[in-house]
């Protein structure tokens, strides 16, 4: 018999905690700005939009923040979740490199995101509000809130990506099974949105667009708040059960990743997965490499500038300081929808600066040619998204091949590709393009940027 | 803290065998009959069509089977699958019974049906087989075979019915992501496809169709075998690691089932699911009661007839005494294609013959409430199959609502519908139709019985 393949905790090891990197870094992150004052904002600022559990949570010193019992009580759904060696792919590739994936594709919905959206909708409906209002691309975060929203019997209404709504029916489908009402983006239903369609009444929508409208759905509601999937400190804070679990079957494993690679959109299954490892790192314990995979088409890590921007389009945000491309930038329309994001988190943002983390670039062909080679060893489909990070993998695994270093790599495995099956039919039929983004387009996006603050 | 909600073994606890419960039956089941000369076939008869090894497994005596190194390598990819307590659907529908299911959706394409594709490829890649080919409706058990085949490296060509092909897209994708080829049934490549194309050229397909096109073609190709999906004696052993961990579960969970339900087909994960519970029932131990749940537009157990009747509707395959509707039967295109078959298992028709399971049926519109009701509880969205045995779940639960009895449900939950959400969307939309199959229409398609023999 072979050696084992999947690692995996009792549901009486799920964590009980949430950890809060903040505290352990070297140099605190840079505030977010009050987009009028160009003061930090207070939590005063964002009342109109988030519970104060979370808006506690957001600014946080405390390196760990329990994990409420009700919280823990729907994570048992499906967590812990499965660490599994790909062993199939390594034979595939011949390669002496370990390659492990923590698996998140087993949620309900398919991916990492509702390990925020389940505490997220449990802190709204303890503070007594009715309605949660989000934007959403292709779905994942959408479909995650929905389904979150069930869980503690609030109202949802997501606003997703016009052209996402009309290609890709199954996640609304989804949303509506668990209850939510879904809007395509842009709206009638938003001044943002209208604004949007006067100048474009044909526009196929952003997240950043998105975004607006669901901002300012809750900003105008005194019984609805708003929820973000990704970018916001409390949201990777939430992720990190990905990584404690991680690290405990790693142990399992017997074996130490030598790297650590995720993909990164806003940064949140990244940050999930990496933070506990980086903070073994940072307490003098195992040195792992850590590397963040962006699509090439949406290189806010690896071409854009680290400086105060707006979350979304509209400028209806605080300003973070993040790498971003612009928030008028739009990417071309990859099949990894997740990625397509003009900025990053400013918590992560601040990690690449301080140099704990490399970042790297792909193109999607290559992501779909990865994808492909481990579906057919490992049985997942991944996602486009995760697609990235095993690109990546792929190619440190074949160097392994090449100098015969063993390698131990291991990746976040953030979602399964079974609502994505038509950016594999388009791949499949070689219709699939990449293009080389100019620096002008870049520099052009660039310029929407406010001027810096602080 | 709530009670335990997911029982889990580890992958060192995956079964080792497989179970047969024929020489624990207290009648043998009837032999398959030669169409030609109504004799009981030989193994010589099916050598065209099976590898050695499964000819033999259909026809064993034996009570268990050992599972082969390179299968339990790749079962241990997403085996054991859990068994989850549906604490917050019993809470939903405040009932004191406790419902279990043992889900099967963590398979690589969310179904049981890769429990017999694994085998399958594997014992024909064994014995130098280099294509495979198959039939499906809907396509859960294509991509099962599709994927079973990548892992050995065998060619695999899917027959899907014209129906689903054109409006399933998705699981067309995720075949040809695996490596296989999908033909739309019926098509021009086959005498029985031809045939069927002369008389109705925009015929939409069916399930027996299909079946004739992949076993011809199967046939006529000495480096071609032929995969079914369900039915058969072998298929349904190896879907016994169902129940034998289920039962290792149950008893994790310090429970005993009081009622087994699960849904009909074919019978292969009703069959999976019961057949150990059933073994230790036989032997003296816990009584459960037994119910096997099918669609009231594709009635088999519940209003067919136990007699002789070909699998197929050419008459391509042996004869089989089974519960049967008449091969010349098309059910209404009820959402769940799995269960849209006019016989069932000869085995299972058996075992429903000896008083030892029961049969009910339920109409799709109650399944899909049930259904909707499960997902937003519990998290997963239940395939239209299971969905049926949910229903039943559901009836059962309020039944000890009423009569305050603390009765301990097993259920099947065979797949997730994240392919099938479109069946979702209509039924949201208020319409999902139910028709009252008329007698006329049985007698009609029984007349299609060949006279019966033994």
């Amino acid at each position: 018999m072979a050696g084992r393949t999947t690692f995996r905790l009792d549901e009486s090891d799920l964590p009980t905690r949430w950890y809060n990197i903040v505290p352990d870094l070297p140099k605190p992150p840079p505030p977010p700005l009050h987009p009028g004052t160009r003061e930090p904002i207070t939590p005063d600022d964002l009342a109109p939009l988030f519970p104060r559990a979370l808006i506690e949570q957001e600014a946080t010193q405390d390196r760990y923040v329990p994990i409420p019992d009700e919280v823990a009580e729907v994570y048992r759904l499906w967590r812990p979740s499965p660490l599994i060696r790909a062993r199939r792919l390594e034979r595939e590739l011949g390669t002496p490199a370990r390659i492990y994936y923590k698996y998140e594709g087993v949620s309900p919905v398919g991916s990492h995101k509702t390990n925020t959206a389940v505490p997220q909708a449990y802190y709204n409906a303890a503070e007594g509000v009715g309605l949660l209002t989000t934007e959403t691309g292709a779905g994942q975060w959408g479909s995650a809130l929905a389904f979150a929203s069930a869980q503690f019997g609030l109202d949802c209404e997501v606003w997703q990506v016009r052209a996402s709504y009309d290609q890709k029916p199954y996640r609304k489908i989804m949303m509506e099974t668990f209850g939510a009402t879904v809007h395509a983006s842009p709206s009638e239903l938003t001044e943002s949105g209208r604004a949007v369609l006067a100048r474009t009444p044909d526009s196929t929508g952003s997240l950043g667009i998105a975004i607006s409208e669901a901002v300012e759905m809750a900003a105008g509601n005194p019984n609805a708040r708003y929820a973000l999937g990704s970018v916001l400190n409390h949201v990777l804070m939430h992720q990190t059960v990905i990584g404690e679990e991680a690290l405990a079957q790693m142990a399992m494993a017997g074996d130490t990743p030598d790297l650590i690679v995720g993909c990164t959109g806003g940064g949140s299954n990244f940050g999930g997965l990496v933070f506990p490892f980086l903070r073994e790192k940072l307490a003098g314990g195992p040195q792992p490499e850590i590397r963040a995979v962006e699509p090439a088409a949406c290189p806010s890590l690896t071409r854009g500038v680290y400086t105060y921007d707006f979350g979304d389009t509209a400028g209806l945000t605080p300003l973070l300081k993040m790498h971003t491309l612009g928030h008028a930038f739009i990417p071309d329309p990859i099949h990894a929808g997740g990625l397509r994001y003009h900025g990053m988190s400013p918590l992560l943002s601040h990690i690449v600066d301080l140099g704990l983390v490399e970042a790297v670039s792909v193109p999607q062909n290559e992501c779909f040619a990865a994808g492909i080679r481990f579906a057919r060893a490992e049985g997942v489909i991944p996602a486009p998204e995760p697609s990235h990070a095993l690109a990546e993998c792929v190619r440190e695994a074949l160097r392994c091949r090449d100098s015969g270093e063993e390698k131990v790599i291991l990746t976040a495995l953030c979602g399964h590709a079974l609502l994505d099956l038509p950016a594999y039919a388009t791949y499949l039929s070689g219709d699939m393009t990449d293009r080389l983004l100019s620096d002008d387009e870049i520099r052009l996006a660039m310029a929407s940027v406010p001027e810096a603050a602080g």
